[in-house]
């Protein structure tokens, strides 16, 4: 199977090449970038010496050259490549915002913009795999889910698909790495202002709320309204969300926890703690993991869960690769089975 | 004024020294420690070569040789100190958690010890002085605040005065600095595993909890319960508590600014910050100051405080120098009025 | 083939764990040590977490389960270990400095020990395997080597062994990472200490001195005296050497740059980097590559060398792995094949 | 004295404002940008958040309301500036590069521009104020030094102006925190590409090199040709210089330690540290102290000095006030005497 990675430049395009050159079932056909178009990716990637020796192309020729596209560029320029792809038979995954958010009229309240091809839109599905594993079969277009809602409906599915959580009262405080901030550069990521420092941002403004808010809806089957703060955390990689509910009936940690072992019981990428443990992000640093703890406030019966992935892996391109995988029909773990580093 | 340190060799006593050897009303008489006695403090801190050639005593000479003393020590150690103190007609200044609860029974249910002394808790106050200001005349022991209280203690003393919120609905997520944990070794803060690694700790059960509910319920005229996460942040110094509760009526963002802002007019130490901009630690490392930033969910109607501290400065040392101030009818910020650096 | 690790929750034992896991060849075995015997490796190390169940062993137990045993433990302790497994005709890779020195007195010197079993050193070799590749028909143990000593190794081989090097004039400045340090805890390491901090340590006194002498003495085939200075970086990973020498004939960079391509043009992991850039240890963080880039300094003729691995794969446990395959017949690079990140 | 500072939004200038605001002999009555014209410095650095409400001016403006202007510019623009003040009859301390070179060809080599107005260089002089305290009545303008000419001439000078040096072998190993890059972004100095990395830059080229080579030759008496190799650090803060020399006849350690010991004795500012000790770079940060310690190789007799400054205090803003001070003859230290933290 022949692969191309549109927008490899960027940070989630740079991981999936590098998860992409060593995954047993693709190769990697083209590599596409806007700013670096005719450079080696070495030039731009010194990581890639001796590893992968391609030039980036251009979009058009990317798709050409593929059969599955992955496409990891701002919102608002999806749609063309989508289309595109379709035309030409294609499969993609977007790793951008244009397909997550089904209702439009989200998409152009927290997006500014409005679908220009709602034809496409039923072709495309949002996959968490561990949620959505169940792939209509139309679909050619997978939008891949945005890092914080990774981790947070992750956190979340097994205890709000029961009806017991209070929908109104979820409160979801995360920090993540740098890294989700992309290469670009600004004044926030230079070094000497981000490092030592830790500070909130776009506080209960995050274009990641309406995605959010649609993964838990549809599992609690009820509207969900989450006050959601992201954090900058000064660390490269990694997101750990701190998330608190209100449970509309008490249950005990223990039943909590069985509850949870029981949903994720055959899934390879998801890992309940044991009782007494807290999550930690760098357990799952460089893997495909996310890590659970469950932790009950017996002073107000809040249940509190902590979840934790690599953004760049499981929030972005690991995850993409996984939908691939879904979507191929080989092992979703293909390609993925790494363990994550003690350190 | 002779002052002197029980405890100068943890962090808190050693960032106390420093503040106090360059404090124009003070002379640091005597400093004590008892891992490190009869050594030189250069030895121990090397930051201090040609500032400060005084060598470590024991804890009955540094009373002895004093007017005021401080004391950071673990629990369970100052009632001692303190009876010495008292006797000695001398002031304490605890950074440590025995005079700070109030209900002896909060003592024994989070810290598994009773008051021996009931006498000497009536001349002991709690001063965050921005909330606590006015002395009673018989005070003798001043109980230093926490760190993690101080910060949210000044963060939402201003709306929770009102008595427009709903006190179980608080939910305290704070992220502290390494510091924090002290110079003790644990794996926990090795640097390999505490670099770009974060997780909370002590979840819903850090003994901080009763003395932050102390204050608020203090302050709310009712009874608050809490819920409280703190988090290991790979940061030297400083804390982030980013704060959620409900409102029992509707409040403009403006409106609640302007309760903060009137509140803290005349705080030399308290910053709220601007409309739209958000408390940044980085800002307030080095420095006496907490920096307030106030935000509304439009969505869900929750306000949201976020509230950084220098947790060795305004969480302990700086703090202790203040309420010593304070004591002693000095202006409150003398020795305490360095600016913050930028990075 | 099964293999053994003893000193398993060690940093270079779990990353080795970590490592043949995955290794396509190899089974794991048994794990031990002394300090959590009978635990499960996963309360030691939580990222191991479904990726491996098992409890650690004693060392006995350890070897007689395997075909191959890795040990790594504090020096003095593996000459008993090899010759347990000589006796039972198993191979040792020693990631500890017991075998490391040629030289008895050299061993006595610098680690105050003397060798027990001189017999056993007959068996060993001292492998780089860039630099030391064919092994004799006999030898059953491989002394793994240092961390240090590899990236200054390899970093200087290709123009020492020209010998057109002023051998007296070496002078070796070198930056690790704390890892480097261990899991053992210490002040120095202890995060709030170690972080936003940098210094030399044992200057001119590190044991690593005389391997390194003794490798670039066996290339250049003359006494080799260097100036040796190791600092703790702020890093969890990685070395970089910054070496100085003075050439005893004039070169051109091109010239110098032609000779270490040639010297290294089949070799998987060293990567000779192109003029005008520099070597950084985050191109080859997670990966078993030495990254080199050479520099001349035009104004006094000296040749700069700048040498960058993963102190804990290319400068421990990958190495060890590459040893091992070399050892067993098998392409040096099985189960080593991953891409550096590039964050 | 009213104080003025061109270029008050870059590093240099904000750590300039942060020190000046406090110093008890000045007042600061201009601050000026052309980035940030007519904006609230508290809106560029919100650290000076009721400290510092004022507003930047233009250059001019700068110039005219000041007796003392300190200039951190980029090179190129200080001759226009320095002929305004000279004009105006003021004084002009320049943190840039174009009043440091006192041969124009160096400056014309290095920098690729040529001094215009030669008249005024004669107004002016380069001070590290330990070893170039004496100066000339005529004086107008002081050539701040640069941050590694600093930490490398006060750690060579006592050592060097004995004349046992091999001037040419000197080899200086420097590792600076990533302020030293300033303010400006760029992608070496974006946070993920920098954290967690480590990496010499324009080796054997820095435009330090000549700056060093001047003073060291000028203690020396004879010219000294010298190997810099600077590092980017992943701290904030901080330079650690380690220099390596030949003597050209033996010195006992003993005998060089009381030699540095002799030469700084009145100096509050530099701290020569006990034998056995290794200078650390936090131990000076957010002060005015260069720590030096001293080493040597007895197998190769070499001498190894490992020098700290912080480059943004000592090596930057602490020195121009240093300078000021001097220049006013007020004591040295005035405004400049706080103790570098713990942490």
């Amino acid at each position: 199977m022949k692969v191309g990675i549109i927008g490899a430049t960027g940070y989630a395009g740079a991981e999936l090449l590098r998860l992409l050159l060593t995954h047993p079932n693709v190769t990697v056909s083209a590599i596409s970038s806007v700013s670096f178009e005719h450079q080696n990716i070495q030039d731009v990637y010194p990581n890639f010496a001796q590893t992968c020796n391609m030039v980036l192309c251009d979009e058009d020729t990317a798709i050409q050259k593929s059969d599955v596209i992955f496409a990891s560029l701002p919102h608002g320029l999806s749609e063309l490549i989508a289309e595109k792809c379709v035309e030409q038979n294609k499969y993609l995954i977007d790793l951008g915002a244009d397909f997550r958010l089904t209702d439009p009229k989200d998409y152009e309240e927290w997006y500014q913009l409005s679908y220009q091809k709602p034809e496409l839109h039923e072709l495309s599905a949002y996959i968490i795999p561990e949620l959505h594993r169940k792939l209509a079969d139309n679909i050619k277009i997978i939008a891949n889910p945005g890092c914080y809602p990774t981790s947070i409906s992750l956190g979340l599915a097994p205890i709000i698909q029961t009806g017991k959580v209070d929908c109104n009262s979820i409160i979801i405080d995360s920090k993540s790495g740098v890294t989700g901030a992309g290469r670009g550069l600004s004044q926030t990521t230079h070094y000497p202002d981000c490092n030592e420092a830790f500070s909130p941002y776009k506080v209960a403004s995050h274009r990641h709320t309406p995605e959010i808010e649609q993964t838990l809806s549809g599992l609690a089957g009820q509207n969900c309204t989450v006050t959601f703060v992201p954090h900058l955390l000064p660390v490269n990689r990694g997101i750990v969300s701190t998330m608190y509910l209100n449970l509309t009936e008490p249950m005990a940690l223990e039943e909590i926890h069985s509850l949870y072992r029981k949903f994720y019981q055959t899934e390879k990428f998801v890992r309940v703690l044991p009782k007494g443990t807290t999550a930690n992000l760098k357990n799952v640093k460089y893997s495909n993991y996310c890590d659970i703890s469950l932790h009950l406030d017996p002073r107000t019966n809040r249940l509190i869960v902590v979840s934790t992935i690599d953004n760049m892996v499981k929030g972005a391109a690991g995850q993409a690769i996984q939908n691939m995988n879904l979507l191929m029909g080989i092992p979703e773990d293909t390609g993925l089975d790494f363990i994550p580093p003690a350190f």
